[in-house]
């Protein structure tokens, strides 16, 4: 048998590609230490099929593919330096749309603040908007520097882009999280000076704590603390959908995912929500609501792997 | 009538992105100054359908994605700080070719000397490989710094590529430097010290002229100096193709073009090829083998203009 890309699934592909390079490090973005300081590097290539939902405008498109790589500088606390846009698109795409696109995409780099700099055009069958963000910082937040008894705390609540990626109406909390989702920029600046350590959540909150987990050390999550509502409950219901998956394997949301001292929080000066805490129980645990306590997959948004 | 984006062409398009951005240069790479250097960053995606050959292989595919990206910081004289490689496979892609891919991305970038240093994987319906090559240099390399009565010189012969493309022989010369081209980085931080302006050809030897011309001052390129041998044109005859057209309009080569004053030019340590001399005639021009002097055509390789 020939063993095609979709056998071995996307985390195994970049396995090979960590592999053969001495230089590239298994973090979503790359730290070039350089006359005192560090350049974060970081690209994200965003496919119209795969990423963008059907209701999603075309400026909502171009919006999210700043988005998604400015994100990864939040997560390092990095200061915004540049932008690169490179984008493909099909020969029969309106130039009105293609337009909406690039709007988005100016008004998000001015959102954000990170001068868009550069980048190149090409055709192909559908949209693909590959954007590579840069940005300067002294002291980059880690992923993975954590101690025992540290806070987990996020940004914002969680599922709520896995949810509204399920819903077909236009005007509600969880489909605006899915179509526009925003970087966590400023908090990212802010936690440099305060978290042990930080990333952002794409694929899922689960899959983030195995991302970041290392030997030795666990977490504990607690339902109670996800901020869940009942109304998210009840969508979901409607919907046949089970919302601690949507809640925990899904992601989208940009929110970001730290750690902190208990003490370190009391005088952190942005909106935030504890959910669980660092333990040294060497595996990822959700306390219910019933007060059961059950691992959590290591499940999340994977490319490549089979339906 | 509703505007398409093939009805424009992609220069209209890049005009567009410009004119909605205060930030953006219109400039294949953008430089970033900060604390005394430069950043000088550029990205590149690749198309299998668009940018490889049917006959080119995997591993010369990945060679290639870094190499039109580390040819624009050649063109800048910029040392070379970082690649970051975003590539998206289709599901049924063989492992096998994967790994070809990657490996070709891993040697190149050892070959100019860049680290491999972040990324991103994806799914699409082809193989679709976006670079981003980052450098720095305290001097950067401009386009358009050239004087009057500076000669125009390139690296190494004009054409090869564009005749590769169209013969499906595998060893010869033509079909080398078509399927592996090599950008000039040695040669770029060289020029740093001796050129007035410099660029890389991509889109072809005219398509470059008309891009780095300013107001003022033209070009005036000799035929009898463009190397083309007896057996470049009797290869192309033989296909019905035009010599010139193959020569001037069509590119891929990555060798670069600059500008050097004839003093700098008797001191200059690396083998190049003077072509011609810039002049205040406002006009791009060729004098034929045969005396007579003609305009060059404004045409290069465009993406989205109807065939």
């Amino acid at each position: 048998m020939t063993l095609k890309v979709s056998d071995i699934g996307e985390k195994e592909l970049i396995k090979y590609i960590i592999s053969h390079s001495s230089t590239i490090t298994p973090d979503d973005t790359a730290i070039t230490s350089f006359q005192n300081t560090n350049l974060i590097s970081t690209c994200d290539m965003l496919i119209q099929s795969r990423h963008f939902p059907d209701n999603m405008s075309y400026f909502d498109m171009g919006f999210k593919a700043v988005t998604v790589n400015v994100s990864d500088l939040a997560a390092m606390g990095a200061e915004p330096l540049g932008f690169l846009l490179a984008i493909a698109l099909p020969k029969d795409l309106k130039i009105s749309h293609f337009k909406q696109i690039i709007d988005g995409v100016t008004q998000a780099c001015n959102y954000y603040g990170i001068p868009l700099i550069g980048g190149d055009t090409n055709e192909a069958s559908e949209i693909i908007i590959t954007g590579t963000a840069m940005g300067l910082t002294d002291r980059p937040l880690m992923k993975d520097t954590y101690n025992k008894g540290d806070l987990i705390v996020v940004t914002g609540p969680i599922g709520h882009a896995a949810l509204g990626f399920e819903l077909d109406v236009l005007d509600n909390v969880y489909v605006k999280k899915a179509l526009k989702p925003e970087a966590r920029i400023r908090e990212g600046l802010i936690l440099r000076d305060y978290a042990t350590s930080a990333t952002d959540i794409t694929d899922g909150l689960a899959s983030e704590l195995y991302t970041i987990k290392k030997d030795g050390f666990g977490f504990m999550i607690h339902e109670e603390m996800l901020g869940i509502t009942d109304e998210y409950k009840s969508i979901s219901e409607g919907r046949g959908l089970d919302y601690l998956d949507l809640a925990l394997h899904v992601g989208e949301d940009f929110e970001l995912l730290f750690t902190i001292s208990r003490e370190n929080l009391e005088k952190l000066p942005i909106d935030c929500m504890v959910i669980g805490e660092v333990t040294d129980s060497d595996v990822v645990e959700l306390t219910l609501e019933n007060g059961f306590v059950e691992r959590i997959r290591n499940e999340g948004y994977e490319h490549y792997v089979s339906e």
